[in-house]
């Protein structure tokens, strides 16, 4: 287990094996069935999760009741409300297990003390934070283009598994396009 | 000057008089006038620029011409083709002086050893592009929402002096939508 966190911290600091596992004293193990709603508009974010096993969505619905997916969260990514879980605010978004999901959870708290014990781990935290924003600076510019294709691919390069794994509809509702328009793409 | 580069740091971490001057001594001043371009596609991109006086957008223009805007850069922002200064990539987008700036630019070179120096540089640099991309991560929501009224106010508190400073088209170009659109809102 947490093979994959280890990777992870691994892509980007050195690691021994007693900082490693001095880390990961940290985290708590939580198992979620499917369904299974982790955080909902409203709650206080205490914790964000690593997914060690499953699949979440980030998303929010509107008055009309159409569904906008800003995140899944596979094996090896991390999850969190993150204006709420860095802030203090409430919760904005739901998310929700897609699959029975097995996940390290982090507390705010104990981010903050490794921190201060382990300059690296903050090493980890600012480059792994700084390729998310990336990731989302393309995503905005693929918006502004209304580049259908180009996030649908950008999605499939992040995810290659997700296509198998979810229904059509919620590819849609992360790309921001129609389920016909999606199907059009006859991808 | 740089009273606003040391009033940002603060917003994050305590900094005596010694530890600013050491951090602004890695800074160099550069000015350029009014449609200068300071980044194009293409470039190798090694600084990242405060703007401590001036305006600059970020851009991409698509093979039909038509302008999109990632990012504008006013006084206390920072600017760099992000996913080029991170990851030794080429340049994928122009930045371009609207106004004659003043900039103070560090070099990537120097931020990693500030890093190594002093911690609590490398806690401001991760706080800052959290900021950075919780602030993306709305504009991606608002977009997929297709709601101009709310990625318009979000630009309007980011940037509360901005509408005085650049022409309608360039919002619209920022916003993903079209001059007539954003008249429409009648704002």
């Amino acid at each position: 287990m947490s093979s994959g966190l280890r990777k992870q911290f691994e892509e980007f600091i050195e690691l021994t094996n007693a900082e490693f596992d001095y880390i990961l004293s940290h985290f708590q193990v939580k198992k979620f069935k499917k369904h299974a709603i982790i955080i909902q508009p409203g709650d206080a974010v205490y914790l964000e999760y690593f997914v060690e096993k499953g699949l979440l969505k980030t998303f929010t619905i509107d008055n009309d009741g159409k569904e906008y997916i800003l995140q899944f969260a596979m094996e090896n990514w991390w999850v969190s409300d993150y204006q709420a879980y860095q802030t203090g605010e409430r919760a904005i978004y739901t998310i929700q297990c897609l699959e029975d999901v097995e996940l390290l959870c982090l507390s705010q708290q104990d981010r903050n003390k490794l921190y201060e014990e382990m300059p690296k781990f903050e090493r980890f935290a600012r480059l792994k934070v700084t390729s998310g924003f990336l990731h989302t600076q393309k995503r905005v510019m693929a918006l502004l283009q209304n580049d259908t294709l180009s996030r649908y691919k950008q999605l499939l390069e992040q995810y290659p598994s997700l296509f198998q794994r979810v229904p059509k509809s919620m590819i849609a509702a992360y790309l921001g396009v129609s389920r016909e328009t999606l199907s059009r793409l006859q991808i």
